[in-house]
């Protein structure tokens, strides 16, 4: 396959992309009725193929590296872009993991009998074949693969054209770790050519491919929510709030509004806003806003606000939407409970949001009135994470309704079919 | 509100669409909160107020009817739109017994520790603003108004321009059931104009709008689904397949696939192709076909299948794909179960797939290895309801894969967020 720089045309790419369908779906209906032992030993053997070939991928790596430095990638894309034997071996412990897992295909649920005397149930089955671009690190490569693979699905991964190199080099380890299980190489797909073109037919692949899941920036997934005909599982934006009640606990509320915008800027699930009761506001404003500003966080609050911490800059309309995924946190002083759900309701995105509250009445209203796909009492909100919630891994978040909230895991990845079993009944 | 014919202009159709968006979002915040007691409460006042304005409802069906009539609507159609006593009744029934299941929303489940310390668990919630758009039957407007209510969404319903006074006068005592139990009336709206550009507008109110159902022929399905820019929960087409194994009990098989096709034949769960283990063909297919036969089905089989029944007429390979909503069947003679799942993976709907065995093994891997929404073994096809399958109601039969499978109850119109518990608990 020629890449984007050779000059493929549209209709070649279109081929190769309905080959890739054509591939995935005939994959998929193997990988659905392969059983776990099958599947956990092509994890195992995918991590081994890895381990010893951790020499290679480095060298493949370094190719990407050369040619990103050369177009001018920031030290920041370079270091995400980056493989060394150290995230090698978290690759492979990442599919360890997954092997671990219990297995969420075929699982069966609420078999009962019916008046009609058919029994009726739930079976998990996996959605097909799933479609997930991404962007530079080369380690979703592996962790997409071995979530697809362990879900009973075929997988068509499109990475960043950055690591172009560095996924062929993953995508090679994968096949030979399938090819010993006895499982099909066509399990997983990585799209061999940078071409654009290749993404705008991906999440066209009607016929093909159930759901694409974009991970990237807010732009990637907007696009390619907008251009899909594919169901797309996606995840927009965190503007995420906590809310520190009048009842909270002085020490817990410092604790976790701290923590919920400094344990990292970068990452979807910290604090953007913090909403603080009125009642409280002069008795725990002071402190932990003189906090943020030893640690370098630039306050923007509201008049009240500024009027306990006259250093804070002003926060407009726009701040109260804003995903800042960086040392700057908007503050608003509210009169309570109500008016910090109207706010979250209003500006916030669905996302993660928190009470500080020792009051359960209000720790009961918010957990059941806030639609975010994480609601929490007392915690960070930094906590919203596959891993912190006992999925094992995920393969993204969700800020969707439909289908599958919050960090998607295997059973994100699967859907429930009915089945019935009979013993000759009809209908009457 | 003008309708179609007094030529309302599109600008006007659209700002009355954002109305109705913009009243139903508010109301769906009051009813995700709504008590259970208040939802069933107002369920039993919207049956109390449908019964008793029973004599308004059957006036403003035949203003309906008459219209229909001059406007040349068939027999069937005027049937479906016709609401009498009878029907009234068995609308008020429905509510009843949606009111008398348990309420999805709040349902928590799953809560547990986590090594960090946190709970963690998920809590199931409304999708929030459903828009349905259906066709002639006026009873649909109380059904899916009852669903929507009992699961805390609010509803924007659209139903036939043939049906408006019908659907006008169900409204009326929608509302009033809702006011009387203190419940918002906007949760429950009808869109009160016969323009069609107020379907286009509904499927594109991306703002206000979280899911929308249609429920009508397939053209109508497939229209709405490509020119939404909201996720549509669809109902395409039933292929359904009924394969009797080589191992099935002949009467079993026998009374299954006579019931599957024959029970009803313009039902998307009705039997349209017929697949037969070539060892057990020449037993079965003679008393079968001689069935069918008697009862008006035409037959369309394979060359084998003409070998035994030489009067049946030839099926092409558009046959194995029709759903002829009608007393014809394709009959194909298979060599077993490999060929079976091979024609039903090719030429099925991923609707509703049965198998006729004694044979448990070729049975779990019928169960495991065919995707479709159900499932069955030794059960005619028909039984693929929501009523049959004890979900109380149906709001449509869903194809898709994400999200909901199958009948879609209750359940199917909501999701589940992640709750967190803590107790100042921060992430390190």
């Amino acid at each position: 396959m020629k890449t984007a720089t050779s000059g493929a045309d549209a209709g070649e790419i279109r081929h190769y992309m309905r080959q890739v369908g054509e591939r995935a779906r005939r994959a998929a209906r193997e990988m659905a009725r392969a059983e776990t032992a099958a599947k956990n030993g092509a994890l195992e053997a995918i991590c081994r193929s890895m381990e010893q070939s951790a020499g290679g991928l480095v060298e493949a790596n370094a190719r990407d590296l050369e040619a990103g430095a050369r177009s001018g990638l920031d030290a920041a894309l370079l270091d995400r872009l980056t493989l060394d034997a150290k995230r090698i071996a978290a690759m492979a412990e990442g599919l360890r993991q997954i092997a671990a897992l219990a297995d969420p295909a075929g699982e069966i649920t609420g078999l009962s009998y019916r008046p009609s005397g058919i029994q009726v149930g739930r079976m998990r089955v996996p959605l097909g074949v799933i479609g997930i671009i991404y962007e530079s690190r080369p380690n979703v490569t592996a962790d997409a693969a071995g979530l697809c693979l362990k879900s009973g699905n075929a997988a068509i991964l499109r990475g960043g054209s950055e690591a172009l190199h560095s996924n062929r080099a993953i995508a090679a380890c994968i096949h030979r770790g399938l090819a010993e299980a006895g499982l099909s190489p066509d399990a997983v797909q990585v799209v061999d050519t940078t071409d654009r073109a290749a993404v705008g037919e991906l999440i066209r692949l009607k016929d093909y491919v159930d759901v694409i899941i974009p991970r990237g920036g807010k732009g990637l997934i907007e696009r390619i929510s907008q251009e899909a005909t594919i169901p797309v599982i996606k995840h927009l934006h965190g503007v995420c709030h906590v809310y520190i009640d009048e009842s909270a606990d002085r020490d817990k509320a410092v604790r976790v509004a701290f923590n919920a915008k400094t344990q990292r800027y970068g990452t979807c699930n910290t604090m953007e806003t913090l909403l603080v009761a009125r009642e409280v506001s002069g008795r725990i404003l002071p402190d932990l806003g003189q906090m943020f500003r030893d640690k370098g966080v630039e306050l923007r609050g509201c008049d009240a606000t500024r009027r306990i911490l006259p250093w804070a800059g002003v926060a407009t309309e726009e701040d109260w939407y804003a995903e800042y995924l960086a040392p700057i946190l908007a503050i608003r002083i509210v009169s309570g409970i109500e008016e910090a759900l109207e706010h979250i309701a209003r500006y916030g995105s669905q996302h993660t949001d928190a009470i500080v509250t020792e009051d359960i009445t209000r720790a009961r209203r918010f957990l059941r009135e806030v639609d975010s796909s994480s609601v929490m009492v007392n915690a960070s909100t930094r906590f919203a994470d596959g891993f912190e919630y006992g999925l094992g891994a995920e393969i993204g978040i969700s800020t969707d309704k439909l289908h599958a909230r919050g960090p998607v895991g295997l059973e994100g990845l699967t859907s429930q079919k009915f089945i019935v079993l009979g013993d000759g009944h009809i209908r009457s």
